[in-house]
């Protein structure tokens, strides 16, 4: 099957469950927990759950779905107060929680989307052992994404951030939860320590690579397509791969810093860094990830599942939305 | 033991478990989650959960410990968002992490706790079966907890909530919490659904009778004894039991709701809804509830847990702060 055949398929799946679920709760605080995880998205975690499900054990990718559901739930949850917290107003194309009903309301739709995560895992129909080590596994990727994100917050009030530390940011708020994902498919297949640690080290690498290429996408595509406002990082000066490098190789981006950004300002800001080798920097950033996390699959043998993954890692770097 | 002495003993035991673990991490997020966590507090809930294993399995207190912990931390999560939500600036004697940080900071923090209360329930020295089922339990009751809260704010702009509603209301913000320090106890010491049942039952009906009691306080206690404002409730027409009855009662005490409320209009007000019979109706309510949480307990056979259990359904409405 074709990986986007396959991705399509799968987020019909995912989108039916959450749907089903949570879709027709008949609460004002179950409305605003389900508005933005009913309003679609790739659903690319929950694929990767049972692609990693299906590797270590053909077949078994059905009865991790409720896992599966847990992953995309727990990204929603972080993706509400993330919103709070950036004063970000609209998502998938609709409106942020905190947005269409208001701050207290979305601090607690996150917080039960937080209790039904973990709720969703211990409904996976596998054996008891391997579902505490999932909870456990999830709850630290959790706390991950938090530290993630309070980092990637603290940025804001620097100008000295290096890529390493942009890297590790970027591993705990994305790269972590993409380990959880697959790492946790594996864990409830019955995966051993080898094949569990080749699938957490493969979604850490898959999510960093995607993360680098998510600020390239910021900054390159059109609004429409990414459903965001386009440059919104160049905007608001932040610290991603691209403004590091740009500092480091001297280039001075801080006129960009400003709320009216033309687009021709951006396109002018677009050849300038195209010019220092800055987008080629990041690309062969990102490209190195890619490579790392392929090359940790080599622990299974050759099958559709294999190929699958590595395709989405290529996928994570080659959209352009 | 008498109660008193068995309740100290174990604050402190959970106070130094809380600190080792959580008391000296050197990031800022994780000093923000610690600050109220680690600022004491009478630690009930992880009592309730040791008592509630050692009733069911003599001696099984300690291997339940880690679960104890993650009830208060579950508790201090909670405290930590709905500071938030409901703007407060002090409690256990400190500033609010909201107060002392900023809102992004303390909604992260609460999240981490959130983690945190998971965690905790996987590292249990107990049947991975019962772990999972912890697992489920706490998560259905953060749930709870949420609605609860999210029912207590839609009571501001309503005045017509009656006693029905309150009492599932604090049901879900209290009771639900001790129901589940109870019976996570009960399960990961081995019980049988009879006793979890009843362990459940005990802790939803000692909750209640608990938060009818903090109403009560709210009114009655000074502030040095309770470390709140006194009568709060009063003065921002909060819906508890006092003022729904009142109103049943024909009572007006919205003169009452005002910001320099003087300690001999409060003292006033206490008159008023005594001499109306109010003060003894919503004690009643309160003995109510902690005559059917002992009787729950009648599936033990008599035993010191037992006798623990029931002081403290005394204790959650006699204690005058």
């Amino acid at each position: 099957m074709k990986l986007e055949e396959y991705l399509e398929k799968n987020a019909e799946l995912i989108d039916t469950r959450l749907e089903s679920m949570y879709g027709s709760l008949p609460g004002e605080l179950d409305k605003a927990s389900a508005h933005l995880l009913c309003a679609g998205g790739k659903r690319l975690r929950p694929s990767v759950t049972m692609l990693a499900a299906n590797i270590v054990e053909k077949g078994s990718s059905d009865s991790v779905i409720p896992a599966a559901l847990a992953l995309e739930v727990t990204h929603t949850f972080t993706l509400v107060h993330d919103d709070i917290m950036d004063g970000d107003v609209a998502r998938r194309g609709v409106p942020t929680v905190h947005t269409k009903w208001d701050e207290p309301t979305a601090i607690l739709a996150g917080d039960v989307l937080y209790a039904e995560a973990f709720e969703l895992i211990t409904m996976a129909d596998a054996d008891p052992v391997a579902k505490v080590e999932a909870v456990a596994i999830l709850a630290r990727t959790c706390l991950e994404i938090c530290r993630g994100q309070h980092e990637d917050m603290s940025f804001e009030k620097r100008d000295d951030v290096d890529p390493y530390e942009y890297l590790e940011m970027v591993g705990q708020k994305t790269g972590k939860l993409y380990a959880a994902a697959a790492a946790i498919g594996g864990i409830l297949a019955g995966g051993d320590a080898r094949q569990v640690g080749a699938l957490h080290d493969w979604g850490y690498l898959s999510g960093v690579a995607f993360q680098i290429q998510d600020d390239v996408i910021d900054l390159m595509a059109d609004s429409e397509k990414s459903g965001k406002d386009r440059a919104s990082d160049l905007r608001e000066g932040k610290q991603t791969l691209v403004a590091i490098f740009a500092k480091d190789k001297g280039l001075d981006l801080s006129k960009y810093r400003k709320e009216n950004l033309s687009d021709e300002e951006i396109d002018q800001a677009i050849t300038e860094l195209k010019e220092a080798g800055i987008i080629d920097a990041v690309r062969e950033t990102a490209m190195d990830h890619v490579k790392r996390a392929k090359e940790t699959l080599v622990v299974f043998p050759d099958c559709e599942e294999k190929r699958l993954l590595g395709e989405i890692t290529d996928y994570f770097i080659n959209r352009s939305f």
